[in-house]
């Protein structure tokens, strides 16, 4: 039973001529001898109209409430789908996250996949040929409602070719793949045929918004082959892939932003063992995810310490900071709530040297100051002044040759 | 644990400032030391938006899907009114019909309830002080979705009282109880301390809209005390009870009437043994419901039979008699879209004679022509020509003196 899993997002879903688009595109895989697992989201800006429900009845929604409310949104979609697939003869039936089931923990809008019963699929995909699936939503072991999140049906969808051991995963969307670089601020942005897990999660955790990074981080962990295309072309998309299946290591794939950025330092504190500890604990213990740290040298037994945080972030960072100020120290706190993290990607810096000294090179050029540096395996970021955020971007892009990649055919998934 | 089931129609739970109002009456069981049980509907006029949201995906909406849709209407309202008893501090969860389960037939859309759960509500019920449970939904023993058709609600929450052996059901609705007849045409029309479930069965099923039928037929055969009243007010409303509890005897409970119906005869038909079969059994096999028949005095071997039918199955009705025309040697066929059919009902006509001798007198003083005339052991049915009908219902109302049936306080449910 050869079986592919596709998901349409809410743009993709959110009326009757958007349906018959979807109802389209999943002709041509039956047509193709698939059978098609649908994973549907809610209809645009209905788990927007829910939760605005929610909060004009309570000031704060439970949150397992709330769950149970914002399922109705898939539940409302993969039955009207499922409508029209029957009308047109073809044998399908909708499945919710409880029906399946799709197993999750108790973390309720945000709840993680622990278990799918791929027995039951396989059993309703002999009886069907589609089976319309509502995306988003799981259920704990005790059968609670539960949902997974912002951009959970790319999620549901990759677990579900993962169980299924699907030919592969396609996730269609408004967009048409993957980029080099947000063509919104860089006109010369390239679509990607290929692009591996690790480079789409470094992509995504910069604020790529095309796929929910856990589904990226599934995908990788069972090695589904995902397709990011859009609902609306029969343009092939962007590939992601393994690795050792990317073509050519090219030296970089993409250049990612991050506006949503702001910077703290705390100047002349102790330099002694422990004092970042001493800093970072409260603030995660507060849930602040601090970015990029840097640590100057110590100069007669004192330090500055510079970190980035959310923008979302910085007051309450500052007032926790403010009661740590006396233990460690700190004579000032100043802060930035306008800066910028730029990133380059490429699984290919692991073999190429000298990607960083290429990028330093072209923001000075155009004399843009670099605030911070952080560097992973295959990501080097540069905090740099949020004015020049859109410009580093572009040329960084022109630096690394993005523009002018060989496009090559994409095989057939 | 003394429990209470409380149901709360689509017009109660409409929005916001409703279910403020149910709140507080929940709240006020909640302080007589009871656990509640709280079987809510859709909010008024999302069962009808969703039906039409279907219709603008699909000609004829496939019944089962269409139960999956429906039911998002009640998970919507048991998901926002248990985040306001949350918000309260009041020990609530929802329950939607899976989870209880609710298990049903396969009707899709008139679904019956075979099974409920109790020991899985009674054990959620140590756990919490109120469960917000879904109404008009259930699942077959496959875990798909049903709907117990229009007015499903009730039967849920007499079906859940049933299972917890619950103290009373109380129907809370947008109207104060039953009335002895329509206070629309009649202003004399008062409202019943006590009613009979098989007097309100008569009532109902002659277009009495306040109880699905079936709820009460599932009370009477649980012994359930039903207890219909107004959510906004607290005045008491009217209680079903088993026919040894009504206080006394009374010879008339009230007078029901039908516009909807549709007289044909059938002149000169051969009377011979199994004529009425051969006119009723095809009325039959096409779904149409004959109520009231009388067949006259032979003449010749030949003689009329009249009956009725709802008013919409007039034409299908005349359509397949012009089929069987010949086969029954009917000379003629009549018919009148325009009668109408006045009921009146009591469980004293047991055991009062002359019934409906006072009714026919009394239709008779007004110059009130009587088509036909059915009873039961607690029915007379008269039929009469539709622009009657009004009149009649407040003559009779009248002649069995309903205005003035004395009033008794109605025991503290």
């Amino acid at each position: 039973m050869k079986t592919v899993v596709q998901k349409f997002g809410g743009s993709s879903v959110a009326d009757y001529e958007c349906m018959n688009r979807v109802l389209e595109q999943v002709s041509q895989r039956l047509r193709e001898g698939y059978k098609v697992v649908a994973v549907l989201s809610a209809m645009s800006g209905e788990t927007d109209r829910l939760l605005s429900l929610a909060r004009s009845f309570s000031d704060s929604p439970d949150p397992a409430e709330t769950d149970v409310l914002l399922a109705t949104g898939e539940q409302t979609s993969v039955a009207l789908f499922t409508m029209m697939l029957l009308d047109q003869g073809i044998k399908a039936r909708s499945l919710l996250g409880f029906q399946i089931p799709v197993h999750t923990d108790r973390s309720y809008g945000r709840a993680r996949i622990l278990d799918i019963d791929d027995e039951n699929l396989r059993s309703q995909l002999e009886d069907n040929d589609v089976l319309v699936v509502a995306g988003f939503q799981g259920c704990d072991f005790q059968q609670s409602l539960t949902t997974l999140g912002r951009g959970g049906s790319d999620t549901s969808a990759v677990a579900l070719a993962a169980a299924l051991d699907a030919s592969f995963c396609e996730i269609s969307t408004d967009v048409d793949g993957i980029y080099t670089t947000d063509p919104g601020i860089c006109s010369q942005a390239r679509k990607l045929q290929r692009i591996t897990y690790d480079e789409m999660l470094e992509m995504a955790s910069m604020g790529a918004k095309v796929l929910q990074i856990r589904s990226v981080e599934f995908a990788k962990k069972y090695g589904v082959t995902l397709h990011v295309r859009s609902t609306f072309s029969d343009e092939p998309g962007t590939l992601l892939v393994q690795e050792e299946e990317a073509m050519e290591s090219v030296m970089v794939s993409g250049i990612a932003y991050d506006k949503d950025q702001a910077r703290i330092t705390l100047g002349g504190v102790y330099d002694e063992p422990g004092i970042a500890a001493r800093v970072f604990e409260p603030l995660a213990s507060s849930g602040i995810v601090v970015d990029m740290i840097v640590q100057n040298p110590s100069r007669e037994g004192r330090t500055d310490l510079t970190f980035t945080v959310s923008r979302s972030n910085l007051d309450r960072t500052l007032e926790l900071i403010q009661g740590l100020k006396e233990k460690i120290g700190a004579r000032e706190v100043l802060h930035d709530p306008g800066v910028a993290k730029i990133s380059v990607i490429g699984v290919g810096m692991r073999s190429h040297s000298g990607v960083a000294a290429i990028a330093f090179k072209a923001l000075q050029a155009e004399g843009i100051n670099i605030l911070i540096i952080s560097t992973s395996e295959i990501k080097i970021s540069c905090l740099v002044e949020g004015k020049y955020a859109e410009l580093a971007v572009r040329v960084l892009h022109e630096a690394f040759g993005l523009d002018q990649t060989q496009t090559e055919p994409v095989r057939d998934t």
